[in-house]
């Protein structure tokens, strides 16, 4: 494969408590820029579920579009999940946040019985289909677990985030600071961040192990 | 000095054409941590100026706080900038985004007759009057012109930008990617970040030599 690697990444809003984690976010984008590859932003064009006040962590009455507030981290470069083709990249990556389980799912309210939006199953089938690999960070795993049913992933340490995940037949591993599950038959990378304690270097060190390992399993295409 | 050097970190809003350019803030809070040092972010507690739509990039009909907008990048931990006061922290940042031309001043609208928000302009004269270093980066060095007038400092290489920071006083030397213009009579280091056409690689560069040069002149005390 000759060329940059083409990455896509799936968004869910701007802040941790109704949206993408921004450190996540950022931090993802930086480190696919870094190992050279290059990025698109895409997210769902439909509404918030909430919209949390993080000044004081409570909803309110605002409604906000999941793709229009996610063009904020993008700095208004992003595309409508809908058009995402697993033909058009080579690898398909998730950021955290109580976006990913709020607005791409519903595991934040339902647990195991979370549906997911039919965009984000779409891109996550497709890129499966087309043996691409998968990356996801923090609770965004919890996405890809009730898409794919049976792989190997991580949301750190967690044991009922943990149980849940089990429970959608996922196979789940603690992992710490930096440490990036690969489930090589399924092409699925994932790794903790902000599920764990963390400051924001160990973000930065989470994001750089999860996108090279997630480039490593696209070069061996 | 013994212990971590504690910076404060001036936001304002969260999103690049309304607020605090996201990538921008995030570098800049890994940079401080990266360096051994700690951050604290402020932001005033005001109405935006205005809420733009990112996707579209057309001003809304929304009114959000630059406070609670401002907490979604810091998740939450954030004060009230009129909280700040100098004899507490060992430097003073502020990030770049169209936010410090609209929120912490009217930059973007009156240019060198611009107004500068009554609690940034008192953060930035008590932080030079206790003899602590300020970093700006982006178009935010516009606002430490207003408020300090002569000092050494860049916003990259726009002209009629430039001129206008001449205008107040300062005096703009011209910057490349990652370049810091330290002024150590001022204490002002600043950086051009997204003035210039950056990658997000580009921008951590940035936000990492601005950082550094900021904790150097906060040691040298």
């Amino acid at each position: 494969m000759t060329g940059k690697l083409r990455i896509a990444v799936g968004l869910s809003g701007c802040g941790v408590y109704d949206g993408s984690e921004i450190h996540e976010a950022v931090l993802t984008l930086l480190a696919i820029d870094r190992n050279g590859a290059s990025y698109q932003c895409f997210a769902p064009d439909i509404p918030q579920v909430q919209v949390v006040n993080h000044l004081t962590g409570k909803a309110s009455q605002e409604t906000r579009n999941v793709l229009v507030e996610s063009a904020r981290i993008a700095r208004g470069s992003i595309k409508d999940l809908r058009e995402y083709r697993a033909a058009d990249f080579d690898g398909l990556i998730f950021p955290g946040g109580f976006g990913a389980a709020k607005n791409l799912s519903s595991f934040a309210f339902d647990g195991s019985d979370c549906t997911v939006n039919d965009a984000v199953a779409h891109a996550i089938r497709d890129t499966k289909a087309a043996g691409k690999p998968i990356g996801a960070l923090c609770i965004a795993p919890a996405v890809v677990a009730k898409v794919l049913g049976r792989v190997d992933l991580t949301i750190g340490s967690d044991p009922g985030t943990a149980a849940a995940l089990e429970a959608m037949g996922a196979h789940h591993r603690k992992a710490g600071h930096g440490e990036v599950v690969v489930d090589r038959a399924a092409k699925v990378v994932t790794t903790p961040c902000y599920m764990l304690d963390s400051t924001i270097s160990q973000i930065a060190q989470g994001a750089e192990a999860v996108v090279k390992a997630l480039l490593t399993l696209a070069r061996e295409g």
